[in-house]
Formats: C-alpha cells, structure tokens, sequence
C-alpha cells in the first residue's frame, strides 16, 4: 500500500476522505483551490500545497474530489496542475461525480503520458463518509484498479470493479442518482394518490420504507417529499438536472432509448423553470403535487 | 381474540394463512369454490364446508383471500354467500387485492346488515406467508380494526392502520404495485445504460441492490431483469396490468396526474400485445430492451 | 330516397341539421328532451312529438344527435324509447359522439329487433352543420348504409364509408378528436418555446397555420393557443377528457399502446385538477405554460 | 434590389433556387465544396467560383444553403471562407436549417466585421424550391432584413419576418419541425388504433387528410405512415433526430419543458436503435407500430 498521497478538493465529501486518511497512518498532501478550506486537513496532520501540481509525485497517487467536470480537467490540464507531473506509473484516482465522456478523455491523456486514470465515484452522502461507509466504484486499468485498492478499502465499505473501460464506474453512477430520482417520481405520484384518498402522506411514506422500500433512498427522500419540505438541498436539484443530462447525453450516445429519464428531465426542468434549481433536488416531487392541484 | 373463525380462498396464499391460524390454536372453518384445494387445510385440523355461508356465523368475522374483484363480490353477494350470514357485529376481514371501489362497496353493504367490512390486503409471497413475515394494512371501522388486530398479528409482522375510510388500505396496496413497476422499469433503463456500455448487467444489478437500493424488490425483480429471465411467472404481467389500470382509474376518479403511471401502463400494454400476459410481470423491462435493439 | 324521418336531439348541432332537412323537404318528426328547444325546428316546418318513441315508424328512420352515451342509450332502451318502435326494416341512423362499444351494443340489440344501427359521427361545429358542411362517417350493415346516403349528403359535404363492424365510424371519430388534441399540446410547446425566445406567440400562430399546417384545426385552435384566451369554450374541455379516455379505453382493448394519448390524458386531468373542466378543451395548453414559468 | 450575388451549397434545395435567380436575371456567382454538382447551375448561366470568398463582394450579399452547422461555420470561418470577405455592410443570407445558437454565433462574429447576418430558414421541400413556393422565415438586423427581401421574394411565395433576434427564425423552423413529427407520431398511433378495429389504414389517412387536416403535412406523411413504406427518404431519421436534439436544447437553455418533444426523440432513438437512421423521419411510427405488436 502507498503510504504518501496527494489529494485534490476538500469540499464536504473531500475533507472527511482526508481524516480518514490520516487516521489510516498515511502521509497526505491536500490541495484546494480555496486554499482556507484546507485548514481542518491541516490541523489534522495534512501537509497543505500551493499548486495541484505539488500534491503529486512521480509514479504516485492523485486522489481528486472535485465538483463538477470542469474543476476536475481544471486540476488535470492547467499550467500548474497533476497531468504533467504524475509521470510514468502514477496514478490519478478520480473520485467525483462526472461523465464516462471526461472520465474517457482524461483516461486517454493520462495513457499518452505513462500513467493511469482510475474512475471511482462514491455513493453515499458525507456522513458515509466520515464513518467510512461510502461505496466505491472503479474502473480502469487492471493494474491501477489493483494498486488503489488499499486507498478504497481505507475510505469505504465496499470497492466494486466495474470494467477496464474507464467511463464504467461513472456510467455505475449516474445510473444510480436516476434509480434515485426515479423513486423520487414514484414517491411523488403515489403520496399524491393517497393525500387525494384521505391518507396522511407520512403514513403513507412509513408505510412504504419499512416494508417493501425499506432502503436509505426511499426512508430519507421518502419523508422529504411526504412533508413537502425541500430545504435546504441536502443536494441541489440543478447538480440533480446536470446529472439527468448526462444520463441522457449517454443515452444518446449509445443509442438507449430512457423514458423515465426523459420524465424524470421534464420534471426537473419544470422545477428550473420555476426557480427551485438551490432547492434539493426531491423538489422534483412538486411538480406532480401542483399538477394534481395540491398546492 | 376471536378463537373460531371463517376463511375462504385457499390459494397460495391463503393456504398458509390457515396453517399459521391453526399453529395459533384457533379454530377454523374453511371454503373454497375448487374444493380439492383445501385437502391441505383439512389435514392439519380445519373443517371444511361446502358453502361460502357455512364458514360464517353471526357475529363472527370471516377472513376471505380470493384472486379478484369478481369472486370477492361473489362470496358476499351470491345465494349461499356470506353477506347475509354474517349479521349484526359480524366482520367481514378482506384480505384480497381489490380495487378502493369494491372495498368501498362492500363497506356499505355490510354496514346496512350490521357488519363490518375492514379491508385488509397485504404485502408478502406466498414464502412470507408461511413465515408469518406479511405486512398487514388496515382500513374500515376502528372498533371492527381492533377486534380483528390479534388475528393480523397471528398472520403476519406488522400491522398498519392506514384509515376508517374502508378503501384506504387498497389504494396503499395499489401504490405499492405502482411503485414496484416503477422500480422496475428504472432498473430496465438503467441496466441497458451499463450494457450498452459494456458492464455486465448482473454487475450492475448487484451493485445498486448492495448500496443504494438494498431491499427486497430491487434484489429480487433485479436479478431476474438483469438475466431477462421472466418465467415462470412470480407474479403474472396480466394481474400487474389490472393493478396498474386500477391505478391509473382511482387517479382519474381523485383528479391525480400520474405520469409515470402512463408510461408503466403503456409498457404493460405492449407487452400484453406482443403476447407475454402470463410472463413474469418484471418483464415489462423487455419493452426498453426491445427499443434500445437489445432483443 | 326516405321523405318522412325522425330526429331526436336539437341542440346546438341538431338543430341547424334539422333545418337542412326541412329545405331538403323531408317531413320531420322531432323530439328532444326540454321541449322548449323544439321551438326554431318547429317554427320551420317539423312536427314535434311528446315522447322519442313517436318520431319513429315501424320501418323508418330515425337520426339521433344527443350528448353522451347515456342520453343515447336512454332514447333507445327507455320505456317510450325508439328500440321497439323502430322495428323490422328500420334504421337507427346514430350520430353522437359515442364510444365504439356503445354503438356495437346498440348494433347488436337493434338486429335483434330486426332493425339496423349505422353509426355516423361527424366532423364540423355547429356553423358547419349549419353549412351543410359536415363531413360524416358511416359504418354498420352494408343495406342500410346505402340507404341512409341520401340523408347524409343532405347534412354535410362527404360521406366516407369507414366499415361494416359499427363501431369503426366511432373510431375515427375518437382517433380525430385524439389527433386535435395531439396538435393543440405540439403547438402549446412549440409557442413556449417562441415565446421563450422572445418571439411573438401569435406570429408564430400564424407562421404555422399559413404554411406546413394551413388546415382549420392549426388555424383556430393555433389562434386561441398562442393568445391564451380559453374561454368561452367552444368545446368543453371535460367532453375532451371522456373522448380521451375512451380511446385510451379502446386502446387497452384493442391491445395498442399510444403514449402521446396518455401524455394528453395526464394533460387533461392536471387541468381538471386545476378546475379548468369548463374551458375549451385547448386549455390543455396552460399545462405547458405553467411548467414553463410562463403563467 | 441587388444584381449580382454570391451563392454556396448546390444541392438538391440550392440548385432550384440558384435557378430561380437567375430567371430572375440576377448574376450569381457560385461555390460548391464538389466542384462537380455546379455543372446545372453553370450551365444555366451562373459563373462557377473556386474558392466560398470568390464568391464574395465587400458590402455584396451571399446566400448560404448547405447541410448543418459544420458546413455552415467552415464556409464563413476557413481560410478561404467568406467571413473576412464580406467586409462593411455585406450580408451573410444563411438559409441552412441549422441551430439558434450557431446563427447567434455568427450574428456576432459578422457585426465585429461590420457586416450583418440574417437568418432566412425555409419550409419547402426541393419541388417547392423549384417552383419558387417555398415559406421563408427571417431574423436579424431590420435594415439586412429590408434589404435582401427582393431576393426572398424571388425564391419563395412569402417571407416572414420574425424576429430582430438573429436566432429566432431558426427557432421556428425547428419547431415546425417538431410539431411536424408531433403529427406524425399522432397518425401513428391513431392509424393502428384504426387497424386493430379492422379499419383500412389508408381509409382512415384519407379521411383525416380530407376533413381536419386537409394540408400538406398530414397528406404526405399520411400515405406514407398509412402504407407503412419509409422508403426512399425525403429526409432521413438521422437529421429529424438532429433536430428533435436541437429542439431539446433549446428547450433546455431557455427552460421550457416539453414533454412531446421528449417523446418523439425516444422514439427516434428507438428508431436509429434498430438501424433506421437512412429511412424517411416518418419512420419512427414504426415504433408505435412495433410495440402494438402490429409488425
């Protein structure tokens, strides 16, 4: 197991990965772009960077947590950043929420400078993360996969290897936050039919998380939308929107017909349209409630 | 606690159901319309009777688990039925699928006899049955609710109260359905997603079904729509398709959009035109499979 | 050709076609329900009777034109209905907006008498009745299809012959109606998205409706959508919502899957939802609006 | 009225309408990227060019009527592309159905020129283009609007001005495009509907074709939906799905949700799913079609 790593964004999922981290006994460089928000990992034992660049080494490790595609090529590309620096063997351990199509470019270009890409977006929320609960997804090469493991195992409950194709685990991903906001629709709906019948709408949630749906997504989304109550966002229904457009671009792109996707984006467009992109993103449940007249 | 009672339907279901009121040394009269079914009941100490009236007395409750709206009406309504029989402070305990209407209908009827209609479907296979592991829901008169509550708790492991209104419990039941082919389809999209991109579909099952969505109708329907494998039935795509319209008429009849509903039907729809009415009802998810020119 | 005929129903459609009648010179019986409607069809030559039985003669023909199927069921079946009456040889030359298995159960029951049933719902509003501009559909037994041909061209511009089964004529009544609404929902999206871009709605009305679609429904619905101006209706919208569902019930028959039927069906019920049931049934189109933001 | 003017893209629109302009005793000087298809135009009395800037005059006009929004950037932005050419007061005339954003793109980049950019999409297929009846539509700056209407004129029996905002006039081609296959999809569902009755496919398009939708759109595509024969296209699925993608982002970008639209582009996808993608557009009823088990 490496025991010296460099990790890049210290948001509310980034910086509980780091205490845990260091708990494991490892050596961990941070960088942040917003270079206060580092302060936790330091008194916790992080050694703090100016450039992305010098969290790496060559042949090392890069884990990055960053928040959107964009600040992910950002650390990888820019003057200062990793790409260059990791060298031949190191590896970049890519663990945010972005699209198999950045996940295949960046793969690509780490390919062409002697190093790895190793997708691995979590699920699970920062508490998970904190209680090293999160579950891990990977996909990269087979070596790499191997070599990260340790890392994984430090940070979560369970590592699942997807594929060798890079874009694997993202695709995992997104799958999984539509699985979501389709239990969220379904919700919707259904709460609806039973408020409209007489039937308290959190009984009716109870009813359905401790039987059938007695699973984290349907008990915590499940009580949000029996109470109509969407703030503040635990996630944000335009984070929630980007990610259906991914779903949908993938879709696209590999020729899948996804209706309830399709749904699922009108529904979270209607929200946008109506200025709900900062509430969460199980606001979506609203648009069903006005078109039943329920509020 | 009532220790004699009436029972009529001695399907699958509510053959078990028996054995579990017998295990509790309650003594029980049985009918069903095929009368070889009840062979099994009569072996481990029912007494069986030839009519449907027979297993009523006055004052009494009698438990009736039948396949549909038709024989439910049936075994009240006909010449040797027990609507009539049941009398003042009788409980007719109707476990059955049914649609609100029929629940609401029989209410009625049985209030101008002096009885008491308390609708009681469940959720549960024919294992969870046998395992006194069914999830009882509960709606009608509250005193006739509580009388009959010793009789759920003796067949399954929760009971909840959802309304007086006696079509409550049913509309629960419906949601649940719904929300079951929700799920469903979610996973059918989903699944061909990671196909499409070269994951294996079980993978990708087990994953959502270990993180996420780890409960029994993902890991269940999961697996089988991950191995396109939908026969023999569990659950037959026709009774999903009953359930579905029943759905999609109480939400006409309460003024309630159900978008997600309209395109679960119009999958159930297409399946039923290309002949798979008597397939599993997860094999909604093919209808997707077939458009993303999987099959 | 037949020089004495019955009509039932003087409403806003089946007065001005009794007017065509009588300057055709056919002697007219009528009968409407709230017989003070008679007074223009009586003031212009027609005889009216006291009950629906009394229009018809053993043998003749009786044209109906009421609102739904219960009031057309009732003039048939009702004590001094026109169903006995008619008798051998008769016809029952039906012209309501009725489902296709009203007019296959009134077929059937008028053969019994040895009568005939020919279902001919028409397309056009009032001043196309009054126009003699109706365009009419025919379906039912071959003879009294032919037989009926005169009348019909009194009434409207075309006849077409859509089958012998008798409720063909009522399916593409329906599939029509379906079909307005389809175009009122496309052009409801497609203004959005105009008047999103800061394009005129109505000269985006007008753009349409004088190329690709210069046909009257683009024409006058295109008009009402782009000005949002829904009342008063012309045809209400709740009439719109029972067409829906009885091609969705012939839909689920037939076993044929129609989607863009059940998005407008969900159309419909928000806007009933949202007490919009009295509007013209173009009002669809605020369901749109409103998740666009733009109400 | 200008005299002389540039023209680019000779296909099968272009060709007719170079033809036109020189009927009209203008002097056209042509570019096509193969040099080949000029010949017609060249014989006719246009002067062949080797380069799209030769084209060009400074303060002249140019016509643009090429295949997509790549084509269209590469003759105004290439070396020898007409961008730079055009010089103050000379207008690009870009026919080309290509998204708002790209005639946004290039509004922008001619105004840094000095020279205007007006949008001018068409309704017409290439017959119409012959025989000078196409529908011109027309956004930009008022006084290029002004100043190239004689040249519309000379193509088309109408022109439309629809908005100073360059990108509007594609706005509404696209939704015409949209709203066409909207109809399409409704024909589709309809015209099964009809022969699941036992009704004759090509009865029930003539019927609607010759009543409520008596105008091109429902009369062509009618036959061809009705016959089920998708073949030769007069446009292909590949470039409607193109449009329905761009429909669906401008959708996107401007927050109007349009669920028809979501609709027609899962269809198209199914469509392309199953290797559809050269036949005419109104093949996506055979999706319809294929889920009512009718193929």
């Amino acid at each position: 197991m490496d025991r010296e790593i460099g990790f890049i964004g210290l948001g509310s999922m980034g910086l509980p990965m780091v205490l845990n981290l260091l708990k494991s006994n490892l050596k961990v460089k941070v960088y942040n772009r917003t270079p206060e928000k580092a302060r936790d990992a330091v008194a916790a034992g992080a050694q703090q960077m100016d450039r992305a660049a010098d969290v790496a080494t060559v042949g090392g490790i890069v884990i990055t947590m960053v928040s959107n595609d964009k600040a992910l090529e950002e650390v990888v590309f820019e003057k200062d950043g990793i790409g260059k620096k990791l060298g031949v063997g190191g590896i970049h351990l890519s663990m945010s929420t972005v699209s198999p199509k950045t996940s295949r470019k960046l793969a690509s270009y780490h390919e062409q400078q002697g190093s790895y890409y190793v997708a691995s977006p979590v699920f699970g929320r920062p508490e998970a993360a904190s209680a090293q609960k999160l579950f891990l997804l990977s996909s990269g090469h087979r070596d790499a996969k191997e070599r990260v493991k340790p890392l994984q195992n430090a940070l979560g409950q369970q590592v699942f290897d997807i594929s060798e194709e890079p874009g694997g685990a993202n695709v995992i991903k997104l799958g999984g936050n539509f699985m979501i906001m389709a239990a969220m629709e379904a919700m919707a709906e259904s709460f609806n039919l039973a408020e409209k019948n007489g039937i308290d709408r959190q009984l009716a949630a109870e009813v359905y998380a401790s039987t059938l749906f007695n699973c984290t997504v349907y008990q915590g989304y499940g009580q949000m939308i029996a109470k109509k109550s969407f703030e503040p966002a635990g996630f944000q229904l335009s984070l929630g929107f980007k990610d259906c457009n991914l779903v949908l671009d993938e879709a696209n792109s590999t020729k899948t017909p996804m209706p309830l996707a399709s749904l699922l984006h009108d529904r979270l467009l209607a929200s946008i349209a109506k200025g709900r992109e900062t509430h969460d993103w199980s606001a979506l449940a609203r648009v069903a409630s006005e078109e039943a007249g329920l509020e």
